[in-house]
C-alpha cells in the first residue's frame, strides 16, 4: 500500500482537524504557575477597576472648570483644604476655587474631575497655590472604572495566559485560576536501527534524536510530553507499546519511513479501532511518509524518520492538530513571521509544498535569510537554521533578492 | 532629589549592563528538563553522525558509476549480492555491477557509494535488476560524519535550548546537560494603597497587578520569580524587604511613582551597599521614573507604579539586564519584530521614547497595527494589546499608513 492517495498539507490538516476533539477537562492552578496555560473560563472583573477615581501624577485635585483660562500671567488661584493620604478613602470635597494636594494614584476627592500636575503649579502661601495652565476635565487621572467595568468580560476559554493577563487576573482578584489540563503526550520511536542516547551506536546504528526534538516541541507548545522508548519495527511490539500509551491523550510515533514498516504502522493503527489511518502520505517536503490517525477516539501522528522532516511535519501538520486538542485557537502563522531578503536562488522540487530552513541575519537594517542546504536527515541543519520558509506547491523556487516570509524558531 | 538626570534607554541599558556580572553557576539538568535553558558548556560530537554512510531512500546501494548512462531504454543491470539488515553492519562488499538491497536508514555496504530508489528500478529477476537512471556519486545516502563530526562543536555556552538543540544533545549521546542555574528574582511592589490580589479593595485601594504581570514577565524569560509581597511607602520597611530578599539574584521593585517615595526608594537602596543608584529616571514614556540600582553586588530594579508602565520598563529597559545576568546573548529584536501598516495617526509627546500598544490584525494579506489609546494606569489596554511600537526619540509621531516594526508580545 504505497502513498495510493497522498493529501496536500491543508487536506491532511482539514481531514485531522475533523476527527478530533478538544480535551477541555479543567483544573484550577495558582497564578503563579498560570502562565502558557490555556484558560477554561469566563473571567469577568468583579468590581470597577480602578474603584474610585484617582490622580495619575503628583499634583493637586482641582475642579477643571476653576482652571479655565489660568497662565503664568495669570494663574488661577485656588485655595488648599487638604492632602489626600495614599490608601485611604478621602472625605474632602472641593468647592469652586478649592484643591487638594494628592500624589499619583492616590483618590480624587468629590467635585474634582482632574488633577493639575505640581510642574504647572505655584506655592503662594501654605493655604494657596497658582495654577499656571488650564487643566481639561478627566486630564491626568484614571476613573472609577475606566480600565475595567464592573462585570465585564475580562478573558475567555482558550486563551493562552500572557504576562499582562496574569496581572488582569490579579487586578480582578483572581489568585487561582480554571484551566484545561495540560495536554498528555507520548513519544515513541521506532526503528530496528534506533538506539536510545544513552547507548555508544554500533555500526548500523543511530541513536535517537526525533524523540528529543519531539518532546520539546510538544513542550514548547505547552503539552506534557513523556519519551516511551523505541521499538522495534514489527507489528505485535508496536501494537504493544501504542496499547501501553493508551492513557495518554494523543500518540506520537516517528520513524519507520521504509515502505515495509510504513505498512506495518499502518495496518497495526487500523486494528487498534476506528476509523483509524485518515491520511497516509502527505505533499510536503521534507516528510512525505506521514500518518495522521485516530483509533477508537485516540489520535496518532506518525512522522518521518528523518529528524528535520519530522520536526518539520510536526510543526507544519500535526502542531495545530495538538493546538487544537488543547483547546486553542488556530494558529495564525502571520503573527509570528519576518520578512527576510533571500539571498540565493533555490530550486524547489515541485509537486509538494516545501520548507527551506533559513539563518535570519542583519545587514544594513534589512533582514537576510540564507537557505541551510543539507539532507532532511541532519538535525545540524536545524540547529543551524533559525526558521522555516515555506514554498507553496507548484512555486518551483525562490529567487535571490525575492522578500519571503520566514516563520522563526522561537529562541 | 526631582530626575535630575534622566538617561536616554540606550545609555540606561549601557549603565546598568556595565554594574552587572553574570550568574554562571552551572547544574546538571535531564535532557527532558532543558527545553529553554541557556547552556553552561560546549558540547561536542562523540563520533560521527551517522557513524556510517546510510541510505535516505527505500532502494539498492550501488557504485555510482555502474550506472552512468542508464536509461528507460537502456538500463545499467547489476546483480543483487543480498539485502542489508536495519540496525545491523553488513559484510556486503559490492564489486562492480553488483548491487544490494536497502531500505531507508540502512547502512551502505563497502564500496556503494549512492542508493537507486525503488522508482528508478525495475526487478528482472531474483538476482538482477535494472537501473532505469544514471545515480550520482552520493545520492539518496548520508555519509559518515556529513550531520556531524566527531569533535565538532555542535553548541556553546548561552544558549537557549530550542527543541532541535535537544534533538542534537541526544544524537551525541547527552541524555544530561550543564545549565546556568535559573536567575532566582524576588518581586515587590511597593505603596500605601496597594492590596494583594485576594483582598477585596477598600475605598482608596487598588489591588496588586504589577507583581503578577512581572513574575509571569520574568517566567517567561525563564526565570524563577517569586512574589515576595507587598511594602508600605516607608523607608525601614522597605530595608527590611530588601535585605530579607537578599539570598535572590536580583529584586524587582515596582510602584512607588510619587515623588516622595521615589526618593525614599533611593535613599534606602543608597544605604544597602555601592555603587547604589546608576539611573533615576530614563527618558521613556510610559515609565519615565525608572530606578536600576546595583547595592552590594545585587541588582535592584525599581520600575513604575503604573501597570502599562512597568510591564514595558520591564521590557524594554530590565529584561536585557536580565538576560545578560542569565548569561545570554544581547537580544536581538529584529529576530522578533513583525513590520505592519498603521492605521491611524499618532501624536508622540517628544522628548522621550515611546512605546506604543497596538492590535495586529490581518486583511487582504497585509499586516495593520492598530494603536490602543488609554492611560498607562490600564492594564486592560496591555491585555488587548499583541505588541509594542518603538518610537525613537525625536520622532513628533507616526502617520496612518506609516510601515512600522511591531515587538510581537509572545502569545
Amino acid at each position: 500500500m504505497e502513498f495510493f492517495d497522498i493529501k496536500r498539507v491543508e487536506e491532511a490538516r482539514a481531514i485531522m482537524l475533523q476527527h478530533l476533539t478538544p480535551q477541555l477537562e479543567a483544573e484550577e492552578v495558582p497564578l503563579v504557575s498560570a502562565l502558557g496555560r490555556v484558560l477554561a473560563e469566563e473571567v469577568r472583573a468583579d468590581a470597577d477597576i480602578p474603584g474610585f477615581s484617582r490622580s495619575t501624577v503628583d499634583g493637586y485635585a482641582v475642579r477643571a472648570r476653576d482652571t479655565f483660562g489660568a497662565s503664568d500671567g495669570l494663574p488661577a488661584y485656588l485655595t488648599v483644604i487638604g492632602e489626600i493620604k495614599m490608601g485611604e478613602a478621602t472625605s474632602l470635597s472641593l468647592r469652586a476655587g478649592e484643591t487638594a494636594r494628592v500624589a499619583t494614584g492616590g483618590m480624587l476627592p468629590a467635585g474634582a474631575d482632574a488633577v493639575a500636575m505640581l510642574e504647572h503649579v505655584e506655592l503662594l502661601d501654605e493655604r494657596t497655590i497658582g495654577v499656571l495652565k488650564p487643566v481639561a476635565p478627566g486630564q491626568d487621572i484614571i476613573s472609577q472604572g475606566e480600565d475595567l467595568k464592573a462585570g465585564e468580560l475580562v478573558l475567555g476559554p482558550g486563551r493562552r495566559l500572557r504576562p499582562q493577563d496574569l496581572g488582569v487576573l490579579a487586578g480582578v482578584g483572581r489568585t487561582r485560576v480554571k484551566v484545561y489540563r495540560q495536554l498528555r503526550v507520548a513519544v515513541i520511536s521506532t526503528g530496528d536501527e534506533v538506539v536510545p542516547p544513552e547507548i555508544v551506536p554500533g555500526p548500523g546504528q543511530v541513536r535517537d534524536i526525533n524523540s528529543a526534538a519531539l518532546v520539546g516541541q510538544l513542550q514548547a507548545e505547552g503539552c506534557s510530553a513523556d519519551y516511551k522508548g523505541i521499538v522495534k519495527d514489527e507489528a505485535a511490539a508496536l501494537r504493544q507499546v501504542l496499547q501501553a500509551s493508551w492513557d495518554y491523550d494523543a500518540i506520537i510515533l516517528s520513524g519507520g519511513s521504509s515502505m515495509g514498516t510504513r505498512d506495518v504502522t499502518a495496518e497495526v493503527i487500523n486494528s487498534l479501532g476506528r476509523p483509524g489511518v485518515l491520511v497516509h502520505g502527505v505533499a510536503i517536503r521534507p516528510g512525505k511518509p506521514t500518518v495522521l490517525a485516530v483509533a477508537d477516539g485516540k489520535p496518532i501522528f506518525g512522522l518521518p524518520g528523518h529528524p528535520v522532516s519530522a520536526m518539520i511535519v510536526f510543526d507544519v501538520v500535526v502542531r495545530p492538530g495538538i493546538r487544537y486538542l488543547m483547546g486553542l485557537p488556530p494558529l495564525e502563522r502571520w503573527r509570528g513571521r519576518i520578512l527576510a531578503r533571500l539571498t540565493r536562488n533555490y530550486a524547489s522540487g515541485g509537486g509538494r509544498e516545501e520548507y527551506l530552513r533559513v539563518v535570519l541575519q542583519e545587514k544594513d537594517g534589512e533582514v537576510l535569510a540564507e537557505p541551510v542546504l543539507g539532507k532532511s536527515g541532519m538535525i545540524s541543519t536545524m540547529v543551524k537554521a533559525d526558521g522555516l520558509v515555506r514554498i507553496p506547491l507548484g512555486k518551483t523556487g525562490l529567487r535571490e533578492g525575492e522578500i519571503v516570509e520566514v516563520w522563526p524558531f522561537p529562541e
